[in-house]
């Protein structure tokens, strides 16, 4: 999916939201791949436990798409507890609890409950393990609260990028005022007045092309065909297209004279 | 994240959900990676609308990481029209709406007006453009609504197979079948094959009535006029009626014999 507007590459659609923390990611790769979704979902602040290849890594930009800024400000840590000891609230994603005694959030949860945190003025952060075998149970010690994303319980394995997708994206989602549903027309509607000529156009010509051919089934016939148009909710040009159409289908002029034979 | 039981990797998740249909994707390790997203989603059911690199290929399995069984499952078609000719309602995923007048959803409230129409029997699918350009104004005039993924928008770029995890998630968390608001019919809704059969038949008509003066905005002009006949999601009684409207305004029998003058 296209629409970034290249011009706009830094942090500037970003919030203060989350910390992302990556606890002994392997590839740089993948930390370049999960800049880019965080920035996808307004998300800049990265946190790296103990990188396995190092950091900084040249394989991470060309990976992060031009999410360049998140991986620049990226800070590298060597435990878990340093990463997270400015935080008041800690999220592990884990895709299962394993015996412990932890709250378990789905990421839409989470994602409220981390809004509300922060609205306190609470930083808050979100704990994912590395490529090979996720969090360990001393990760998730440290955590407040587990996170489980909600996938097809037999196939529930995801990368860590979009790991970090789908619980970002509930964070996004949760924001104030997003993008509103509804029709995209850049065109203002038919009035009711316009479209009611319409149907006297159409019916006019059904009229005279003999269309309703059992005279007591034309009144039926009629309110179908408009409850059709009228599901559309015409444009005003719409509507005008449409006498266009009708008006060329029946070889008439406006003036009335039938369109001549070729 | 870790935790798929590998012993059940077939499709025993999945469930009767909206098919995939990858229009024009390029590299088959994307098609990998997309039957994955899929799969974690419990979606199985892939349409490949010329795949660039042909089909099926050695690539795309080791990407799927597990995911096999829903790419031993993917269908290849020619055209987009032949791809999604038996179902009902059509989703296209782009970031922007261009100059088109179709209702906008985000992936939730497709997921929920998706469900509905399974509930109701109607199939439904959902267009994913290919990895450099996304879906072009022609297959975006084929779909019912368009649907866009809340995202920064100052880096709104995903990946073909984030894309589709992130709809695709929002299907699975949509939950089983709730009670379905939507449209009362009372009549099946019309196959995208008979409404594209409606326009082939209109178009005729119009090209015969010299309806397009202008060439070069034939394409414009016939696109308005699909979508606007598209949001009216007319019954397959209706694509009769219009049919029958066509036909009595343009004096032409179905035999091809011109109305006789009165």
């Amino acid at each position: 999916m296209a629409g970034t507007d290249r011009t706009k590459r830094g942090l500037a659609g970003a919030e203060g939201g989350p910390a992302i923390v990556l606890v002994a990611p392997q590839l740089a790769e993948n930390i370049g791949t999960v800049a880019r979704a965080m920035l996808n979902c307004g998300l800049t602040d990265l946190r790296l436990v103990r990188p396995r290849d190092g950091w900084p890594n040249p394989k991470a930009a060309p990976a992060a798409s031009g999410a360049d800024a998140v991986l620049e400000a990226a800070r590298v840590f060597e435990r878990t507890e340093d990463a997270i000891a400015a935080l008041s609230q800690v999220y592990a994603t884990t895709a299962r609890p394993r015996d412990m005694v932890k709250p378990v959030m789905t990421p839409r949860q989470a994602a409220g409950a981390m809004r509300a945190a922060l609205g306190r003025g609470e930083p808050v952060g979100i704990l994912f393990g590395g490529e090979r075998a996720g969090l360990d149970n001393d990760d998730i010690v440290l955590s407040d609260t587990v996170v489980t994303v909600p996938l097809n319980p037999s196939f529930a394995s995801l990368n860590l990028a979009q790991a970090v997708l789908l619980v970002g994206n509930e964070w996004y989602q949760s924001g104030p005022a997003e993008a509103p549903a509804g029709m995209d027309r850049g065109a203002p509607p038919a009035t009711k007045a316009e479209l009611q000529n319409f149907f006297e156009h159409l019916e006019q010509e059904l009229d005279r092309a003999e269309f309703f051919k059992v005279a007591e089934k034309r009144p039926t016939m009629v309110r179908a065909l408009r409850n059709l148009f009228q599901r559309a909710h015409p444009t005003e040009q719409e509507v005008r297209s449409l006498h266009g159409v009708v008006t060329a289908l029946s070889g008439h002029r406006k003036d009335g004279r039938p369109r001549r034979q070729g």
